[in-house]
């Protein structure tokens, strides 16, 4: 028996806990929460039971609590609706019944409907609010509006909050929106500008609930907590490869209306992977609780993503889709959709941490399991000197290494964070992570459960709650900011684009699948590993495709023409200059190319630095057929063309890079500086006879090739190798070949793209010698060969 | 039964073919064959077999022989000896019993002992096949000599052959070769050129046994017959790693006293695996039977070879090996060998086709399993859309793909070819390769041996009998040619000076090893993965290693003084400018760092360039301290030493990097071209307040630094920034910051290395500020720091 004076102190204890409690309520304050499209599914499904969770969790500790859960159906109806959702809510399984029961119904009683839909409804709200806070002595801690609408409704709702319904002075407001955030980087911008009209960046928060998973959640701190192991591995040195996956089996029928206006890269790529894609990548932060700190990180990370090429995407399409988008959508029979319901997707974050890491993103529909995961490869840089059966997992180094954060689903069917055990033992926080009881016969990865220190955490939880309970704590780092959702977009919007007009390649869904999906890369390029060998599909109509055409070669001005689609013609092109290259080197052990800037040569550039393996680039010398007076550095320079697009990928001796010298004597292409004697005395001396082995030119829509415009007083005829021009289009300064040294090369080739050469093509195809008028035409190598490389938009129109 | 007229015609037939066999006889002459050490083990284990089956393959072809086994043994003794020797000769299994014997008593009787030692017998074995071509009315073709004798006897077997023993005019003499061809470059040059004064090139056949190997002849038909599939593989961008392994479980027992002076490099490496390597890494000849191509191209795979450092090897001995050579050679209980009985060397190709990839060669003795083979294994750069439980090998892109060259032993116990099925069928040619049948169970580089396309040979043969048929038919490309073989010693030599006194990590041998000889790498760096927990061995003695010393800190010259041995004090500086580099960008964003020119500061160039994932090179701006006024790409160029060891290897943005201009206007440094102004003015326009980040100087003997020499009538003092001087070593003609600049950086490093530089040091540690005399004296940054690093050599002498 306790002595009586244990329970007086006791009692006076608890107490004491009351008062203080009482007092905290008085400190905290009243939150208010208002769920708008109370009654829609996201709600029932998770949004109530995510609010009854944070009710269980904060109740005491100092807050009072109203929830409003609002929407456009009648009171009556809403609240019955709303009655049944409450009904159903659940217990955490370890709670005692009878103190669910009780706390269920004090949430319920909280907890009520109503119609919300003018301006007056929320000033109503607002009255009430007040009311009740005066009444029961409450001081307002603050209102968090969770936007669970469609976003056509958010504009309207945005203002009324804004307002009408805003909390009083020293109380805040969050309000809460989910995705779509648009669906491109200008209708993302529009609605971030509109809604940034009604509130502060603070009082947003876009959820992204991939962000509440478990294991997506728990990327930072794993990171963080076993800095020490990871410190000499997360990095390009060591990691091999990084799979962001989330396939799903479930298709989009029933959903197409929505589905058809997004498709897999907006609707999982560009939120959901994309954000554990920077999760993965950034640096980490010293004090990963600081969100500002989390969020510049993150933001960088963004920054060092290398742009996406049409060439890093693989599209698919379940075979059913467009027959389902058909009937949902009473479209006719000829009908086909080219909506991706399968992507595959090859980043690269051009850092020195990860610079040539492939991050791989795949998400898909139909597909044969439903599961999502982050898998980070290390390479295997051991040689392990005994016989393979001897390796023993936690010793060898030669077995598989892997860190692998399981989100969910699949054949585990619960979130993990697994680690290889010959990798390190990992340290995870032990109150809600625990190691994973033995599975026998499971294989994951490739390698058998029992090969990996494998921890779930000991409550599963749901995203929806860890959000809700994040957003109660203002916790902004599991959501994403404007800067950030914008930074995504200007990160996905050109290859959007780039694809709109793809097919994408059909599959039969589920396991027969097979090897459909499958897909590699080489260099920058994805690509899938089958060639697809029938024509699934008919295609979106009559369109040619350019796998239709094949490379046309014709006649242009008497010289010899190749056109082709623009991947075609660039391919084209690259090989030829490779094949110039490697006769020269041969020849005379080294090869002179002079390239001209603007935006025509990029894929040319890029094609050559990364598709060409066999490029004598240790024998090349780059040559500038013409320069703006800009520093070598500045954006507007070609010169910073050639090393953004070329130089930066390949190995040239710095002695074989010829800049133009327009920055001499921190000055721009002053005549005194006599930059281009320079340039034409250094080309003399290197350059046998000054004929480079190959200039490559581009036109312009008024004529112009180099840096040599209509009318030009210098270059168009004359002993001067190297000149100083004007250009009607700022900068005005230019340096140039001139044209007599343009005709000294043995080879010339003319790029030409684009619908808007249209016309200029057809003008210089009929005009005569008249550089003058257009300085093109002035192009004819005296002894070299010229060579036009048009595409079928310049050519054909 | 058969006609009569077809018997007789049967005859005719016969006895044409027989005067044919006799014309042709006539037609290829007479070849003596001379096994010089025919008593000897090699000969007596392979030679004689080989010159058996020669004897098979060719009888009736055309030609005579005469076999004429010679040693130092008496007459009668040595008789005695090939009697017994031949009488064990074997035929091919499908011989017919009776025609084995028939042909085993022909050999027999064309094979004879000589006793040959003296000028005088070499001159009477001559006299006597002489005789016998003249007896039997024979015109002679050839003489091969076999040299089966250790490499001492070789000058004096090689001065009487030459002397007295050459065949006749029109005949041809080929001399064989058997290893060790020499202990280090100067003695394998020595012997060449001694070898070289009695025998044309073409004459000498030096023997490397692992050519004749079954697997490892076939590399380049292989690769030659299924050139369009390897086509686009066979480079860096598929290749992940090229593994060339011989692993054996004896010993080195008995043969201590030939092993002490070789150890495991010399003995396997440097000969064997190297060979190997070469067949894998050359460039395919169009004509892979042109011996001449093919040798050619196998020497540039040598001139593409990345030099080895001491880091790119791991060394091992057999716990039992130090006693067995006390008590094979009589040495004190005190002994302690060095020699490696263990290597695992990472080899890089530095061209376009390997660069990065890694070569991986290591041999041992007292290993886990006797077992020899060359595996290719390629990167998975798939991406496979399926659970991996759908995954079958001959479909799957995500299952390994590699192929293998099995010489022979291991599990597989036959030379083989292995091809994963994933990869490409390949094709071999069916007359002396089959595929090998089902061997359920067994395992093989990670997969079932039904992963693979497998063939093994139909006839298995020794290295020897195929190589003796290759001197037979003049193959030379199957031979070490002098060129060869120097190349090879080029290569390894400087390796084995640095790893003269490294103590190998001691192994239990056998299965014991367990994890002990798996080794890693990280950059070019090779290093056991096991940290070495205690230390096995006592060490060679009392030489202090520079693992007993920690790095030293002190003053000279009242600035701090860092002290170490060579490797540390190079890491410690990288480690230090990096640790600069990172801080000056942090609070500026961009770091300037000039840099010396010279021999010292190579290791740190390639430290910094290899091993520093962390530096900020995006945003660093490199200098030069001095330049020779020579043009950038001359090797004499300080600038060429940069590009050489730093920038090749890393990514500085074009316009951050700052030859200095001693070539301008295709002049060298002329006073009118203002190069020292225009430097300098660059400096003051990038450089805030012309005040350097970090200057690393080095000191000469005399005391000079940066190329300010004592008594430079410029540069000691003065307003002048950049300054040309003169230099009393050529090239004469120099441009240097001055040392008024250089005292304006933030820090200035001085390195010395070498106990050349003791004397100096000495002095100037003495000397006051008396820049005339020894311009480093005036090296004292205004308010920058000044830090001495000096390795233990220059410092304590």
């Amino acid at each position: 028996m306790k002595p009586p004076g244990c329970w007086k102190m006791l009692t006076v204890a608890v107490c004491m806990a009351f008062l203080a409690c009482l007092q905290a309520q008085e400190l905290q304050g009243h939150v208010s929460i208002i769920l708008l499209g109370a009654t829609g599914d996201l709600a029932k499904k998770y949004l109530w039971q995510g609010l009854f969770q944070l009710y269980l969790d904060e109740v005491g500790k100092g807050y009072s609590f109203s929830f409003h859960g609002a929407a456009l159906t009648s009171t009556k109806q809403g609240q019955e609706l709303i009655a049944k959702v409450l009904e159903s809510l659940s217990c955490p399984e370890d709670m005692e019944p009878g103190r669910c029961a009780e706390l269920k119904g004090q949430f319920q009683r909280l907890s009520q409907y109503r119609h919300l839909k003018t301006n007056e409804d929320y000033m109503a709200l607002s009255k009430d609010i007040e009311a009740q806070l005066q009444h029961e002595g409450l001081r307002e801690a603050g209102r968090i509006f969770y936007f669970s609408v469609p976003p056509f409704a958010y504009a309207d709702i945005a203002r009324s909050i804004n307002s009408s319904c805003r909390p009083g002075p020293g109380a805040w407001l969050r309000v809460v929106l989910e995705k779509p955030f648009g669906h491109d980087y200008v209708s993302a911008q529009q609605l971030a500008t509109e809604l940034g009209s009604f509130f502060q960046e603070e009082e947003m928060y876009r959820v992204d609930h991939y962000l509440g998973k478990q294991a997506v959640a728990q990327i930072l701190p794993f990171r963080d907590q076993n800095r020490k192991a990871l410190d000499g591995l997360w990095n390009r040195h060591h990691v091999e490869r990084v799979e962001i996956i989330m396939k799903e089996t479930v298709d989009a029928e029933g959903r197409t209306s929505f589905y058809e206006e997004y498709g897999v890269i907006r609707d999982v790529l560009q939120n959901h992977l994309t954000e554990v894609l920077t999760l993965v990548a950034m640096e980490l932060p010293y004090n990963i609780s600081s969100s500002k700190a989390v969020l510049q990180h993150k933001l960088q990370a963004f920054q060092a993503l290398r742009g996406l090429q049409k060439g890093s995407a693989v599209l698919g399409q379940y075979q059913a889709y467009s027959r389902q988008v058909r009937r949902e959508q009473q479209k006719p029979d000829s009908f086909y959709s080219l909506t991706p319901t399968f992507a595959g997707i090859l980043v690269h974050v051009d850092n020195l941490r990860w610079e040539g890491v492939p991050f791989i993103l795949m998400s898909g529909k139909a597909l044969d399991e439903r599961v999502g995961y982050i898998r980070i490869l290390f390479r295997n840089q051991a040689y392990c000197a005994q016989n393979e059966k001897r390796w023993v997992v936690d010793q060898s180094q030669c077995l598989p290494r892997q860190i692998i954060f399981y989100i969910g689903h699949g054949e585990l069917g619960s979130p993990a964070v697994l680690v290889s055990r010959n990798l390190f033992r990992p340290s995870l926080p032990s109150k809600s992570w625990k190691e994973v009881e033995g599975r026998p016969g499971l294989h994951l990865f490739g390698r058998p459960i029992s090969d990996y220190y494998a921890y779930s955490p000991v409550r599963e939880q749901d995203a929806y709650s860890v959000l809700i309970s994040h957003i109660f704590h203002g916790r902004k780092d599991s959501f994403i900011t404007t800067e950030n959702l914008l930074a995504s977009w200007v990160f996905w919007t050109p290859l959007l684009d780039s694809l709109a007009h793809e097919v994408p390649r059909l599959y039969p869904g589920g396991a027969e699948n097979g090897y459909l999906l499958d897909f590699e890369f080489s260099g920058a390029q994805l690509r899938f590993c089958q060639q697809q060998l029938e024509q699934l599909v008919p295609g979106p109509g009559s369109a040619p495709m350019p796998s239709n055409f094949q490379v046309l070669t014709a006649k242009y001005r008497e010289s010899p023409l190749i056109s082709a689609w623009p991947e075609e013609l660039i391919s084209k092109l690259a090989d030829d200059i490779e094949a110039t290259a490697v006769r020269a080197v041969r020849r005379f052990g080294e090869f002179h190319l002079a390239l001209s800037g603007g935006s025509s040569p990029v894929p040319l550039l890029e094609q050559l630095a990364t598709g060409h393996f066999g490029f004598p680039w240790a024998q090349t010398h780059l040559w500038l057929v013409d320069e703006r007076c800009v520093p070598l550095w500045d954006p507007e320079s070609n010169f910073q063309g050639l090393q953004a697009h070329l130089l930066r990928y390949i190995r040239v001796p710095y002695y074989n890079i010829h800049p133009m010298p327009v920055h001499l004597h921190q000055r721009l292409c002053a005549e005194e500086d006599q930059g281009a004697q320079m340039y034409a005395s250094e080309i003399s001396a290197l350059v046998t006879n000054s004929s480079f082995d190959l200039v490559l030119l581009g036109m312009g829509t008024d004529g112009h090739t180099a840096s040599l415009f209509p009318q030009s007083p210098a270059g168009l005829d004359g002993t001067q190798p190297v000149v100083l021009t004007r250009s009607p289009y700022k900068p005005h300064q230019r340096m140039s070949l001139s044209l007599p040294l343009i005709n000294r090369a043995r080879k010339v080739a003319v790029l030409v793209m684009g619908r808007v050469k249209r016309e200029i093509t057809m003008l210089v195809s009929r005009a005569g010698h008249e550089p003058k008028k257009w300085p093109i035409s002035g192009v004819l190598p005296s002894s070299g060969q010229l060579v036009w490389y048009m595409d079928y938009e310049a050519f054909l129109g």
